[in-house]
């Protein structure tokens, strides 16, 4: 657990001592669950007390939801990224495979705890979430929409093929570990041209 | 939580008092993870004295194997079954996937317990239940290879392409929930036609 990797994960939030929390928050979480996490554990993988957990984190509920709101807002963002070079339906979407599913490969510790830790948010929080994934989702279906107005995809039903598209990815938190051969790029190159079948652009 | 349920997930487990805790089980695991879960959850959720619970299960890591161990073998013999038929690439990863997909889909609360709560498992337990996913990937993985060898599939290597298959079936227990308007089976048959075309026989 070091000062640059949360750095690397969490470039936009401020000071060290809560990126350092947020790191200890997904190390916990991954390894035992929410619910049997506590924050004295936290604090302890943190190098610091429970009192100096508050000071950044009002609660626990508040640390998952730093993770799991900074994990969408990522997620989201590279998704929107990829659109916003407009280079058609085709290219677009393997791009975004790409990079979504490089992403759940090199991040697949912080990634379990983003997606499979939704219901442990409060409602609120939950709320928050929600409409990033929604975002994640209509920017996916859209896409694909295009495409097949425009002809170059042939599935019937661009929600369903959206959400199997996000479902290869996010799964890929699953099962990838830091000892899988195939590298985060390559695995997204390969699911690329998967994706890109799938749809009837192969 | 009913009898004709527990029977109904695990005709081969008796007596009904030890489906009945199978049952409680899945569900406190699904609801708060296995480490947050004590004995004396699991023995209430079933109406049972945590004492009652030990006549049918050592520990609460016996519980989880026998979940996992069952929820293994119902996807293996789901897939082993439709290969038996013996009805060609194209239509055995068709029906297989089908089945597979509805299976996560109809199980989704056993089916997330079976799929995420792996790394829960002790040691010798886990060897088991490993060596029956790697029959599954095998035969999955076999299916494709003959398909390839036949000139039905294109896809360049059947490992990453038996994985992607799977991924797909395995995230239906994630996101599934008992408020999805499409049934197991359209879910199935949608991605039964997805999948041929991502393996090139759309």
């Amino acid at each position: 657990m070091t000062v640059s990797l949360s750095a690397e994960l969490w470039p936009d939030v401020q000071p060290e001592a809560a990126r350092r929390l947020m790191l200890a928050g997904v190390e916990s979480f991954a390894r035992r669950g929410y619910h049997a996490t506590t924050t004295r554990d936290i604090a302890g993988g943190a190098g610091m007390s429970p009192a100096a957990l508050y000071v950044h984190f009002p609660s626990k509920a508040a640390l998952l939801f730093a993770i799991s709101k900074s994990g969408h807002e990522q997620t989201l963002a590279l998704v929107e990224n990829v659109v916003a070079r407009k280079a058609g339906p085709a290219e677009t979407i393997r791009e975004l495979t790409q990079d979504f599913v490089a992403w759940h490969a090199r991040r697949h510790t912080v990634a379990r705890v983003v997606q499979y830790e939704l219901q442990a948010l409060p409602e609120k929080e939950l709320a928050v979430v929600a409409e990033l994934r929604r975002r994640i989702e209509q920017t996916v279906r859209d896409v694909i929409g295009q495409g097949i107005a425009d002809g170059v995809f042939t599935v019937p039903d661009p929600w369903t093929a959206a959400r199997a598209v996000l479902s290869l990815g996010v799964d890929v938190a699953r099962w990838y570990t830091d000892r899988t051969r195939q590298s985060p790029a390559a695995l997204g190159r390969d699911y690329g041209e998967l994706v890109l079948r799938m749809l009837g652009a192969g």
